[in-house]
């Protein structure tokens, strides 16, 4: 079945807003064996009617977003009442449902809200848990005039879209696509290896075989290999696929690097402790967005200046004064000082050259020590060079720190 | 100028990952007096061609994302050759450019990466500074077989995209929207003030005039106030704007609320040190993203655990056990530990329940403290209570953060 997507918005053609919407639908259909063929934006207003046409000659399934609530700009209702010919009548218990919600919120009835109890004739309404305007289906229909695919009005804000789409539409979506298919989607999310060399080294064997889709998604050094088949085929190239990845294979189940690095650390036992110069705390932001981290991440130390390094990791002034802030044995002391002063297991150290300013011949913008101490000892450090922005920079450089943890921790 | 987007990605249908092109296309093409008329997603493969022939006929200016990369699903510069007519020849510049990047990051060349160095004849390219996949911008042109728009094909990840779009895109659609000298676009950047609020006390004012365009757009915690209009005319408003926004307006700039902080801590030559719990190191981070941050921000601290508020930040064992970590006095010594053990004139200090676990009766998920300690003593301390997810509430807590400093800077 042909799946399209309508978001109506200006807010999102303006850039005010991110469309959300897509992403949680295409994630949503496709365990029924859907996939959306295309999606489209469009301004409120008499947009819509042009749009709607157009998606109506295309395709089996239509979802179309937003433009139900009770301000003069939200017309969508009204268009497709007009375009499909059926009249709109004030519903009863809809209008009962509104009231109902707004007394139980005290918030006072207003005339315009009344619009939201229009319903077309024809239209099942799929009840608003979250909000006052319903969402709307229309089955499919062939007349001499017009033919129209399945039709699907949800509300534009994503926290009453949401739990309408999981509770009232996807019931009706599983009838119409009948049995799921036996189709699985696979993501193998891969650190430290470049997407050609992931094509080169797995891709196109996969590709080749023609019963699996093969797709990518890089990110600053991150790749998603992406393979949709039949659940047995995925199943029978999985030991291949997690072979010839080895242990740059990250997750396969979506997890994140610190995700990973986080679980790894809490079925360990282990904890962290973080002392990062150039990338600023954005380690510890990292970890600290995992739920849980608290367990294992007792502290870290943003530590700019020399003197911060001295006095919060206990790194000597002179070491730093003989080679300088910027480097290995710097990185060093720094993963050990906070691996102490943290009372963690584990400790990881950086220190580098964000930029834009700071460069030398030497010691280029983008250069970047990153040490790890461990329980056992045996400090180890890496010298990385990642000349680009300053947030990329950062992005770049707790990924190569995460993954060195991780890697140390699956040894 | 009718323009549209086309994004090509198999993985934005999929919902793998959000589209967020769009809005960044929005907010850049708005000060150019450029609206996008209509957006399109599809997937990877043969069905770029029928989005660009469709698209074709509808614009003046298209600009599609996505699928210039080295993998084989990237097909956009084949297809769009083909309809264009215009042969694919290897470009020797681009080529050399490829290599360089690579040499420089010490990733070897591939074949596949060849591919990329393949523009079609007539195409200007833009320079990919953060990758190595160019741009590439046809200018309209009528044929007898094909009407085309201006046509800008840039690369899917978004820190390739973005670069290259204000670098190299947006001097060509200045010269192409024409846009009059004296039209201005005035952002000004306010906190701590919501939209509505923003609309009631200067937007609805300002939109009667007739002479002004009135915009705005909101994030978690600021809302830009957007006014497009000639210059002498946004001089004339610009004191009422100012005054009626008071001391909640941050900058007219564009700086964000970091920026600012930054700038006016420099300014006094003053410093700042952060102790964060709860946020885990955002604050550090977004404050580092600054260039020239480390000049005022010589250490931050993540003390998760009270361990660590003790030894990094001297909070007494027995104060966290009297009153919780989670606490008024606990803030207030992080913030107080903070500057001084950070040698800084100014510390924060930020202890609460980012959840989703964690909450009590007393102190729910999304209770906050937020202490300030500064030079002339008198510690100040803020309870907030953002109760949201994980992800905001870490931003609307460093939001809060930064601009209690803002604030005291500016007395």
């Amino acid at each position: 079945m042909n799946v399209e997507v309508l978001n109506t918005g200006t807010e999102l053609l303006l850039g005010n807003v991110i469309n959300s919407h897509l992403a949680f639908l295409g994630q949503r259909l496709f365990p029924l064996g859907l996939r959306i063929a295309r999606q489209t934006t469009i301004p409120d207003g008499p947009a819509i009617r042009q749009g709607l046409l157009e998606a109506f000659a295309r395709c089996e399934v239509l979802l179309v977003t937003g433009g139900l609530g009770p301000t003069t700009d939200d017309i969508t209702r009204e268009i497709a009442a007009e375009l499909l010919g059926a009249p709109l009548r004030e519903d009863a218990g809809v209008l009962a449902a509104i009231e109902a919600r707004l007394a139980r919120r005290g918030v006072p009835f207003r005339e315009r809200m009344r619009r939201q109890a229009m319903i077309p004739e024809g239209a099942t309404v799929l009840p608003n848990d979250h909000g006052t305007a319903p969402g709307l289906y229309f089955p499919a229909s062939q007349t001499p005039a017009l033919s129209t695919p399945h039709l699907f009005f949800l509300p534009g804000p994503p926290r009453e879209l949401r739990p309408m789409f999981d509770r009232y539409v996807v019931p009706l979506l599983e009838e119409l696509a009948g049995m799921p298919a036996d189709r699985v989607c696979r993501i193998y999310h891969v650190v430290g290896m470049g997407e050609s060399t992931v094509e080169e080294v797995i891709g196109f064997e996969l590709a080749q075989r023609g019963d699996i889709e093969v797709g990518y998604c890089a990110r600053p050094n991150e790749v998603d290999l992406r393979l949709i088949g039949p659940k047995d085929i995925l199943d029978a190239v999985d030991p291949r696929v997690r072979e010839v990845l080895g242990n740059h294979l990250v997750s396969r189940d979506g997890r994140s690097l610190e995700e990973v690095v986080v679980a790894e650390l809490r079925a360990r036992g282990r904890r962290l402790a973080a002392a990062e110069s150039c990338t600023g705390g954005l380690l510890a932001h990292r970890i600290t967005n995992v739920p849980g981290a608290s367990a294992v991440f007792p502290a870290g130390f943003v530590t700019y200046s020399n003197a911060a390094k001295t006095a919060a990791l206990g790194v000597p002034a002179d070491l730093i004064a003989a080679h300088g802030a910027v480097s290995e044995p710097v990185a060093r002391a720094m993963a050990e000082g906070a691996a102490a002063r943290g009372e963690a297991d584990f400790g990881i150290g950086i220190t580098g050259i964000a930029g834009p300013d700071g460069g030398t011949a030497e010691k280029p913008v983008g250069t970047v020590f990153i040490a790890l101490a461990g329980p056992g000892g045996g400090t180890v450090c890496h010298r990385e060079f990642f000349p680009t922005d300053r947030e990329t920079f950062k992005q770049l450089t707790t990924q190569a720190a995460l993954d060195l943890l991780r890697l140390r921790l699956l040894e």
